[in-house]
Parts: structure tokens; sequence; C-alpha cells
């Protein structure tokens, strides 16, 4: 029987051989097999705006590999040429065989030599690359050469016969449709340790993500730690060690920094804030019930809930709390919230009632216009601008015209369009977020509905149209900690990524999905546990296995001969996370070596 | 202004102090505070049969804690002492301080002195657990002394103000209400390291399930390494990483020998075959379309397809094969599969239809019976018992009286009832997996679903309810691998485990979520990554901090001066995951000193 087998395992070798090397996506059933067009290795996502493909092949060694670049005084640039180069090693391909084309270096050309600070609302992203004889990448800015870079490190494959790495002759001219991509974090719901934090702005980077929205205090906790008011936290926040130090915030932002990442925190007020009453009561309206202040009234209101309009040093805590925040932010943005500010607490309140009849106030959402308007008012006087979610433009607030809109509502009955067309008929600047909040997971391939949903797919104006200047993906928190925020968030994310990138009319789903479990791999492979969108595998990169833990293994004390950074990326890392990057690397090499 | 709030906060002080320490779980909104009954600290998952409590309280000093035990000669019971000795040392607790009567030792009597060689479908896992001025666990058997073992380490909670481990006087009469409490995974969609799989049977064992059905092979992937059929995985698995050694096999049944839980592999036949064929062809029928044999007709069927049934040779292997499987597994069941064999490629073969008018078989059911008596005769032969899916029994196909039939089918047209009423009629004996299917993952807490599934509340005798063995929590892996298992299981599939262990009258699902949130932190902080139920937080543990390595961080290769084990739980681990651990603690003693 056995014999019989052999020989006719013979006659299927050819038959399935190749399939079982090369597919990373399979069937649900064979009966099914998948629609669209299979990507080739190192097809990039998102897809680039311009990209002229060849099949005439380069060979990469990753050990004899130079990124060169005339702006080596400036870290951002030194970083990303460390990180790329240890992304560069993680393939295992043996050394270079056969004839042919070797590419040994990458010229990064920027031609505004300036070494910015941080990035800004309007920064240019946008960055040719041509890999060929010679191989360059230009761009006007630094911020153009990460994405480059990104794109760059994306190309190269590994033919799994050859066990050798490989880069195809590119021409690439690329840079985003909206200038606003963001992932919004929520780290009041519950905690999110700093290593967590640090590895999705990895992620974000390896999506062109440019903005993290991070929700950072709520009702249920406030892990920020003020300087202005460090009772915020030792009463607010869970626990002693669930805060966010201003070392851990530094830390964020510097790292987000150069990925070329903004960091825009979130101070939701009026609502939302039962987490600021821990330590400071005074700032929430006393709400009452039979007669008493401060009394809770199930499935109504609280016992002390929304900030008390009524009360000036509300708006003096406000100020000096804002200005606190300003300048630990260097982000020209702020979010301010402004959301879900339900008034059943003020209506309870004869205080409320009184002082509305004082100031003439006949509405609540009078009465929550003077409270936005106050705050809005403090934060411009600190030349800062913001972000609100729609709920005060919907009640008619006005805010300055610089100010960015969120839109979060929509359901299948009244769905986000609507919402669109309002803000934006009113000339705000908008982002959406409607369709994109990733905590709502569901069964399947969801990432494709995320895909599919056009930022600029409403009834409005041109101009109006222009005014959406991007979109971000949520993920609040109820059901959400470090056990499962980063396989929730990516690949799924990933689909937005490509929607804010890429041309309007990269729709074609099916054969999306090749090229997104290609990024969902190569996440796995840079350490990131990106779940699966289909039946399949990595090969030598599951997660669970050594490989998996991807960059992270990488000594950080060392210098890297090969690049032009001399200081790790990690170098500014806590000690903590920096202690566990070098363990975790001499782990791995152990391995290695066995 | 800060003045101001700091007088005030002198009188929230006492507000909400309390609670920022003692809560972990939280609401969602304010206004909607949580029903049920909150748990007292250390309340124990699944919940036990009778359970006496006591608001008195003896120390705990985990540093001088022993098991005593006479059975020490029992690697069952030492490997126990040493993972519950180190789970006792993840509480960093002060020294003990203070007056009061302190449980210096838990004995372990076993009245049946047999060390067991593997956990069987009918062990006995009652157990008695007194905790007072001595402190005892009694069983019949190891089973039973490994079951309130996990108990008597979930009794133990540490005080948050004393910052010291306590335990009340407590009394425990328990035992499972059913015998087969299941978790399945499937390896085939997606492969699942080794390191996966064995924090799952401790993620097991800490649920009290005792039977991991393992769903080894399926269409997609082969990466059971056969010794008779090397071939099968070579050309079967997703890659030449992605299988698993009879080494690999051999640790994971041992590992779950140590936990009392059972190794039920689940090799699919005649269907869900695709990976076999990738080797031997001919084991499939060729289905048929334009005339020509091994022609896939999209949406019907593939090229070839379901195991030939006209062929001796497919039988001849199937034996074969079979006859090793029993070798390497030794449970006293094999699961068979026999599910989902649809007939478009045997309607499609010509072959086909000539090999059932010889033998005078006129429906495809016929068929399929054929094929099925056929591969249980070969089973029978061999001693072992089997558990099939419903599928055949639904058809009509008789099986061995001992067989176990697994219902799966159901949904809200035709609930699993209906099934569950017609198999049960026939006599079989039957475990649930309908309403568990744990992939299906939905937004929200539906852990509440799981936990209200009563797998006896269908239309049927007493006799035929008590034929209802249990049940199992599956998951199928088409969106799942290493990324996502854990926290999509775990403790999602804790509603199950309690279902299944406690008593039919445990429904009160309010009150379990308080003590699901302490089995879920329990969870993360011996290093599963259980995903939360709620807002909350679980203190020191969150994971992405270092102490949510759990048990995983402890050193392996030292002995263990205060238990009677002296050998390492590891110590028949692989290489590779062993020097993970070491390695890891050593990361952890590092964060410790700094």
């Amino acid at each position: 029987m056995a014999d019989h087998m052999v020989v006719r395992l013979t006659a299927c070798f050819f038959w399935m051989f190749p399939l079982a090397l090369e597919a990373k996506l399979t069937y649900i059933a064979i009966r099914l097999p998948l629609k669209g067009e299979q990507a080739a290795p190192g097809a990039p996502w998102p897809l680039p705006r311009t990209w002229t493909k060849s099949t005439t092949r380069l060979m990469v060694d990753p050990t004899n590999f130079r990124f060169a670049s005339s702006m080596t005084y400036c870290d951002i640039v030194t970083s990303a040429f460390d990180r790329y180069y240890r992304i560069l090693q993680l393939e295992k391909a043996s050394s270079l065989s056969g004839l042919g084309q070797v590419i040994t270096s990458l010229s990064v050309d920027v031609s505004n030599k300036t070494c910015p600070g941080y990035p800004d609302p309007n920064m240019d992203e946008s960055y040719n690359l041509t890999i060929g004889t010679t191989s360059r990448l230009t761009s006007a800015t630094v911020w153009g050469a990460l994405r480059g870079l990104e794109t760059f490190s994306q190309l190269i494959y590994k033919d799994e016969q050859e066990q050798q790495l490989f880069v195809n002759k590119t021409q690439i001219i690329d840079q985003p449709r909206f200038h606003y991509r963001g992932i919004m974090l929520d780290t009041a719901r519950h905690f999110l340790p700093m290593p967590i934090l640090l590895k999705n702005l990895d992620a974000m980077a390896y999506n062109k993500f440019n903005v993290f929205h991070w929700h950072i205090v709520d009702d249920q906790s406030f892990p920020y730690e003020s300087v202005e008011f460090p009772k915020l936290t030792e009463k607010g926040a869970y626990g002693p060690k669930l805060i966010y130090t201003q070392e851990n915030v530094k830390h964020v932002i510097d790292e987000a920094r150069l990925r070329g990442i903004r960091v825009i925190p979130e101070f939701d007020t009026p609502g939302h804030t039962q987490s600021w009453g821990k330590a400071f009561r005074s700032l929430l309206t006393p709400c009452w019930e039979d007669g008493k202040p401060g009394v809770a009234k199930p499935n109504f209101h609280g016992a002390y809930e929304i900030m008390d309009p009524s009360r000036d040093s509300t708006f003096t805590f406000m100020e000096k709390f804002i200005g606190e925040v300003v300048k630990v932010f260097p982000d020209q943005y702020l979010h301010l919230g402004m959301d879900e500010s339900y008034p059943a607490c003020w209506k309870s309140s004869p205080n409320i009632t009184s002082f509305m009849k004082e100031n003439n106030i006949s509405t609540y959402v009078q009465l929550m216009e003077l409270y936005v308007t106050k705050v809005l008012d403090i934060v411009e006087r600190t030349n800062k601008s913001y972000v609100i979610w729609q709920d005060p433009i919907e009640d008619g607030t006005k805010a300055k015209p610089d100010t960015i809109v969120e839109v979060w509502r929509g359901n299948s009955t009244v769905p986000w369009q609507h919402y669109m067309t309002r803000i934006a008929s009113q000339g705000y600047k908008t982002i959406l977020s409607s369709c994109w909040y990733l905590n709502y997971i569901s069964y399947g391939q969801d990432w494709r509905k995320y895909y599919k949903c056009e930022p600029q797919n409403f009834t409005g104006s041109a101009e109006q149209h222009s005014n959406v200047i991007g979109g971000e993906a949520c993920v609040w928190a109820e059901y959400i900690d470090g056990t499962n925020i980063l396989s929730t968030l990516w690949p799924r994310a990933s689909a937005v990524a490509e929607r804010l990138w890429s041309s309007r009319d990269v729709t074609d789903v099916e054969s999306a999905k090749f090229r997104l479990d290609q990024q969902r791999c190569r996440m796995v492979k840079r350490g990131i546990p990106a779940k699966p969108i289909l039946d399949g595998y990595c090969g030598d990169y599951e997660f669970g296995f050594p490989e998996s833990m991807g960059i992270y293994k990488q000594e950080t004390q060392e210098e890297h001969p090969n690049t032009s950074a001399g200081s790790p990326v990690w170098s500014s890392s806590s000690l903590t996370f920096t202690l566990l990057l070098i363990l975790a690397q001499k782990i791995v090499r152990i391995f290695y070596h066995l």
C-alpha cells in the first residue's frame, strides 16, 4: 500500500507543490476558490498612487546593504535607517548566489534639509522611489522619506525556492490622498501598557498612519499624570501603576515623531468626566433626586455628572489644565471631546435652573453652548487649534474656522452621510470615524466593510467634499486592553489605511485581500500580532514562534555598521522597555545558536 | 485654585478611594450601575457544587507554604504542587504582619494510591476541601486532587490595603456535573505553535476543562507528522515548520496528562480531506466536469474531493493510518469527524455511479453509510471508541453503542434542541457544541449567551437527558491563529466551563460576571491573555506588563525547597520552550531588581 502511494505521489508532486509553497491565503472550502487577482510577492500596502512594476529582479543582500543620505544629522532619518535596516535583517536569506544585478544601497535625497521638530498637520508626505541600476528615494521632506522607506521595505521579498531576497525594478510616485489618517486608542476604559502603545506606533508606521489620537482619559479612569493637578491621577487612575507619567507621555510623543506620527491627546469634557470628579468633585454638577443633591438616579444620571457650567471655578480649572496640556503635547491640535453631554443631571438640579434663569438661558443646548464656547475660547488663547466630536456643531454651536469636526454618528437608519452633509455644509473641516469603529467586532472578513467606506461619498459640493481632510479608526476600550488591542486593530485598520492613502478608485476588494494578506504577514514578521483575514499561513513567522518577535528581538546596545544611523531606534525608550528588548533579543539568539 | 481643590479633595477622599482600590469591573456609563452581587475576593470559578463560606481570614505566607502528600512518587501530584507553588508566588505580598492564624500547609490526601497513566473518560474528579485550623484536600483520585488544588489557589486573595495574602475559612464539596468538558482547537486552517497549545492547556486547567479535542488536520493543511505516511505532512502541511512532530504530540499529551486533560485527536474523513490528497491523491474521489475526471466545478466541487469509497485501497490506507493513531494517542476515544460530506463530487463521477450500481447502493446517504461503517469497523477492531459529528447518525447510520455523537448543528430557525432530541432518542451518548462555537465573535458580553446555554434543555426523557455527557467550546480557525486564539477563547470559554461543571441552577449571570472578572484577571496574572468582559482593570497584571508573563517567568532549573515536587513542571518541555521560560524569568528578575 505504501509503495503504491509513493508511486502516485510522484504523479501529484508537481500538482500541489508550488501552491503549498507560495500560497498564503487559501479557500474556506475547495469548491469556493478565492476570487480576485493574486498579488506577486513584495506588493505594498497601502497601494501607491502610481506604481510602475517590472518583473526584472535585483538581488538584495541584507548584510551588505546601506541607506545613504546627506541628512545623517537628523535623528528622524537615522532612526528610520536603523529601523528599516533591522527589518531587512528579519528574513533569514542565504547569501547571494547566481548571476544578476545586486542592489547594495538606497540613496535617500530630501530637498528640504530642515530636521523638523514634530510632524505637522500639513506635512508633505510625497515621495518618488526608483529601484533600478541606481536606486533612489527622493522627497520634499523627511516625512516623505519615511513613507518611501516603508514602501521600499515592503517591495523586498524572499524567493522561497532560492531562499534569497529580491526586489523588482520599480518606479513609484506616491502621496497620500488625505492629510489626516488616524488611529484612536482609548486608554481610560482599560489601561494600555507602554509596550503596547509603542508597538502600535510601529504598526501605524507600517500602514502609513500619521495621527495617534490618544483618548487618554474618560469617565472610568484618568491615567494622564498631570503636573498641575497630580491628584487627578492619584484619585482618578485605576491604580498607581496604571498611569502615564510625564516621561511616558514624552516617550510616546518622541517615538511617534520619529515615525512621522502626530500625537493628538483628547481631554473630553464636559461629559465623560467621572474620573476628574474623583479628585475634584466640584468640577461636576451635583445631580438631584428626592430633593437632595449628589444622589444618583439609575438609568438617568449619576450622583455627580457633567462639568458644572454654573461655577467660574470650573473654567479657572480648565484654563490651568489646558495651559499644561498644550505645553506637554507639541501638536497644533488638541481634541476636546464635547460629545454625549446628556442633560439629565443638569435638568435635575435647581442650582442649574437658577443659573439658567439668571443668565437668560432657556435650553440645555444653550447651556452646553455656554460651556463649549468658554472652553474653546480658553484653547484659542493658547494659539492651539482643536478637534471636537460632531455633537456641539450639530446643535448649532459656532467654533473657530480651523476647527476640525469629527463625525462619529451614523447607523443603518441615519447613515453617517446625513451628518457629514450637515457639518460639511457649515464649512468645517471634518474627519470621519463613523464607519471605522473597530471595537465593534464581528465574525469574518469585516475589513471589507471598512475598506468600502468612502469618506467623500456624501451629498455635497466639491468644496464640501474637499473639506473632508481624512478619517480615523477608533477603538473604544469597553472590551479591549493589552490582551487584544493589537489583534483587534490589525490588520482591520490596514483597510482604513489604504482607503485614506490610496486613490479613490482603488476599490477592488477581492484583489486587495491578497495584498492585505501580505501586509498582515509582514506585520506578524515584524512582531505585531495581526490576526488572519482568511485560512492560510505566514510560514516561519506564525505568532508564537520566536521569529514572530520581529524587530523587537534586535540588539539595542550595539551599533549597526551598515547603517548611517549610529543610535539605535529604541535609545530613547524607557529603561524597562529597552531591557525587555535586549533580553528578548538574547532569547532569540540562543534559539538561533541551537 | 489649586488650594481650593486640595481642600475639596480631603472631603471626597473617603468617597472614592475604597472604590478605586477594590473595584475591577466598572460601569459603561455612570447612570447604568452594574447589576448583580459583587463577589468577595477569592471567589472560585467554576462555582463549586457546595461552598460554605466564612469571613474568618487566615494569613498565607507564600514563601513558607508547603503542600504535603504521601503521593510524592506520582508525577501528577508533584508537578501540580510545583505549578501551584509557583502560582502562589505570583502575588508580591509583603511578609506577614499582625496577629492572626496562619495557614502554612495544605495536606492532600488521595484515597486511591495509584499514579495513573492517563486521565480517562470516567475519572473521578470529586474532592473535598477544608480550610481552617488544619487545611485538607481529600479526593478519591489524583484527578480530584488536581481540581481541588486549582480551587485552593483561587480562594487565596490579596488584601490591597494590608498587601498581604489571605484565605478565608472554607468548606467545599465539589464534583463536576458533566464528565466531558472540552475545548476544540483547529490547527489545520491555521497552524498553532506549540507554546500557544501549551499555554492553552494551562488555561484549561484553570477552568477545570478535561478534554482537549485536537482537530489536528483538515482540508487546508495536514500538520500531524505521520510515522507511517510521512508524505502526508511533507506535502500536506502549510510549510516545513508548520507541523507537529511525534515529539511535539507526545509533549502535548504529557502536559495535558499532568493537568488531568485527555487529548482526543480528530482525523476527519471522508470530507475535509484535501490535505490528505496532496500526498495521496488516489484517496480522494476524482470529480468530473465536461466529461473529464479531476476537474473542479466552482461552487459545486473541487477537482478531487471526499475519500473515494469505491476503492479498497482507501480502506487499506485508513486501517494502517488509524493503526498508527491509536498507538500515538493513548485516550480511549478517537474523533473521526464524518461531517459535511457533501455528495456533489460523487454525483459527478461515472465511476462512483458504476460502483453504486454494482453494489446495489441507490442513494448517496447509503454510499456515505458504507464509508462510515467500514471506518468505524476499522476503529472497532483496535478496541478504541470514537466520537463523530452528528451528520451520519442523522442520516440513519448505525454506530457502536458507546459512540459519542457531537451535536454541532443548530440555528435560530432549527435550534440545536431539535437535533439533540433526535440523536438522544436513539440512545447515543452526546456532547453539545452547537451553542459554543467561540470562533463566531460578536461585540460585547457574548459570554452571557454561552453561559445561558443549558445542554439538558431539550425535549426528552430523563434517560435521554442523562445521555448528554457534556459539551465543548469549539474554535474553528478560519480567522484564528496564534495572534488571537487565547484572547478569543478566554474568558469566553470560562462561561462554558462553569455551565459544564457547576450545578444546573447556577444561572445568575449578573452575579456571575463579578466572579468571571476575577477569573479573567486571575488568568491574566498567570500569563493567559484573557480579554476583558467590561470596563475595568486587573491592577498590576495588565497584559503588556512584565508581571503578566505569569507562571512562565519562573525559574525552571532550580528546585523549589518548599514543595514536595522535585522536578520542575516544564522539565519535559521542548528545549525551545524551556529556554524561553528561563530567559523570560531572567527578564522579570531584572525588572524586579531595578
